[in-house]
């Protein structure tokens, strides 16, 4: 099905292969929710973390997700320091020679988990690439979507907040423009560039333009605050024109859902009240990790090669 | 049997739910000491251990337990970073939209554990919500006690150290008055306030009050020497008179034992000639911990509920 | 086989037993290469990682190898803070009755390992105390040169740069030896005394008398470069010297072998022409750690006692 070993960027998979993704993630979730035994699709297989952070949850539905599975799970994260000296394809060999079937990698420079997959037969998942992609969390927002919407076709599906600077709003960009989705964009003019109109995005200049009879509306999460000195005038002024609330709510579909990737900047991304609401389906896109991780072990142990 | 999904605090059991701990947990021992095939009890299950500190014993002995039960096994600990926004219920929800069958919690705030298991259907294992109490501690003491001694009932029982500051002796003290033992306590006033006697306990003002005929001598730990600059005059005097040593030994019953939760603070706490006497019985309690935690996940995965 | 239970000191073994370990390890690589289910050979077994530092790739390698024989894994690396008031002897005691059956420990004092394994009757592996020893790593060298060379008798082996503070040379330096190997060693003064000539080693005073005709050389690792200040004039002149360069290669045997710990010090230990030639065979090293582990836990299970 795959024609690639690698999960590094959404724009490698045609339509028909994310919807594959999708499919099996949802197989994997009754799996799951069986609660039986794990499964033994990956047994004798061996997954290593490597982050560049030691900790954090994606990591953690991985180291799950591969154990459901039966897969022996180790983890390399935050060890800069052992490999101060060598390339992340250095370190990725060395993975590899100790057995490392799949490589789960976050690491601050772009292209960096591109270039490694390019290097080591082991499959490599790209959990962030710098701020330039992360393919898996785009999943969990795709399969939300798609249980809430039923399909992608000519949905109307608005990002709002900070555009330019975030691996998962690329990602998810370039997979709903496969899927058919008629993708907006509302920020700060020095957070949502037009150039990512290149990702067959309409970048808007009114909330109203962005979210008008939306679908969807998916919450581009900002980084530490210290990052946007220089770029916005306030957090204030921020949250008067970008923070997610009622008002915006009242353009879109009387059923629009709202999306955040989580942890929430509660009052200046998303009002408490749209947190709060029927309209935001933030723990169903938790929910859906461990599976969908699942899923992408599975369809690329599936890939010949290796 | 149990009647609360949950092992939070040792306030929520009945004496003969507490003994069913101890048997199931000396039942584990034997499958554990067996060193065969992992038993299949909890196979599918998946237990997610979230300490504030990230590397403790405790934590290790829990991850060795779920293993031998067949559980999966992940690590949230220490990644205080990457929640920093959200609340302990928020990272809850977290988990368990994960797929954490039990949830094993350190946390800083007292009540932290019960509000966590409140709020999701996962179990809860709290092993210290501050200073408040440690029910899985507690246990050790417990199945100690109830291997030399046999049972609880009019068992004379003396905590001695730091009193009111310390979760373990809180936990113990309830489980033993609970189950009809004399509980007597004995530290510096500052450290050991009237108030704990709505626990059931007497508070002495010698040493050989609390200790006369004692079955049982419990060391309550004290804390960092710095955490106590204001509330005892100096180190020195607090070894002249709340160190277990052998005058205090001679006061007890002839077949006194004496429990420590380790580390030791060797010469301050207890003196080494105690130490390594045949009273000293520190190394049972930690070798019946895997097995302990065992019972524990065991009991509460036959609750009702998810 | 062996008639000790730990792998603590290449001074504990017979030619033949170092020979088993070599053997053993080449039948767990058939086992692991053939990516089926885990092995079941330490089923019910644990094996606790004791590093001082918290990661690194022989931790993981381990942690890998156990699994792959079905062992459970915990890990109390890191943890200086929760064991400062204790000995390495207490901490192993506290594992052991956590149901340690291995203890793989790296700590930085000479001697730790072995006073460790005296007073525990759980498996040690020593993988670095202090600069003395590392048996585990001086397999990996072994089964390289076994597999380059089909055996050890006669074979003149260099070792080529910090000699004296290095574990892994000392413990390859000692197998060599026994094995019947003609060992030379070649380093600055500082860095190479010569009291190791007690190893059954000739101490040389040019790279050429070290390196003529050498079947394998093999660099010693330098340790950070401030290490060096008092006793190199300069890393230029350590260049100059003691690089295993092409000039060097071309006094040795025409299919010599170069073997590198890794990560490589690119330029000042080795030179990126010989790293990048048929003569080096690092990869190789790294490849057999997994199997090598598994080769030592199995070996040492099979030792009477626990």
């Amino acid at each position: 099905m795959l024609n690639t070993k690698d999960f590094v960027s959404m724009k490698d998979f045609s339509a028909e292969q994310i919807l594959k993704f999708l499919d099996t993630a949802e197989t994997m979730k009754t799996l799951l929710y069986k609660n039986t035994k794990n499964a033994p699709h990956l047994q004798g297989k061996t997954a290593i973390m490597f982050f560049t952070n030691s900790q954090s949850r994606i990591k953690l539905s991985y180291e799950l997700a591969a154990q459901r599975l039966s897969a022996s799970v180790a983890d390399l994260s935050g060890s800069k320091g052992a490999y101060q000296n060598e390339s992340i394809v250095q370190v990725g060999r060395t993975m590899e020679q100790m057995g490392a079937d799949f490589i789960v990698v976050r690491h601050p420079l772009t292209g960096s988990a591109k270039y490694l997959a390019e290097n080591v037969s082991a499959r490599v998942i790209n959990v962030g690439d710098g701020n330039n992609e992360s393919p898996p969390r785009s999943l969990l927002d795709l399969m939300t979507i798609k249980t809430y919407k039923g399909g992608f076709n000519n949905l109307k599906v608005a990002f709002i907040g900070d555009i330019d600077n975030n691996r998962l709003t690329t990602s998810s960009m370039i997979a709903l423009n496969k899927l058919g989705a008629n993708v907006t964009a509302y920020g700060p003019p020095t957070l949502c560039s037009k150039s990512i109109e290149t990702l067959g995005v309409k970048v808007c200049s009114t909330s109203f333009e962005a979210v008008d009879k939306a679908d969807v509306i998916i919450c581009s999460k900002l980084a530490k605050e210290e990052n946007y000195i220089k770029v916005i005038p306030s957090m204030n002024e921020y949250k008067n024109l970008f923070k997610i609330d009622e008002r915006m709510i009242s353009y879109a579909s009387p059923d629009v859902i709202v999306l955040h990737p989580g942890p929430i900047n509660r009052g200046i991304e998303i009002s408490s009240g749209v947190i709060d609401s029927k309209y935001c389906v933030v723990d169903d896109q938790i929910s859906n990790s461990v599976a969908s991780n699942m899923a992408q072990f599975y369809l690329l142990s599936m890939i010949g090669g290796k």
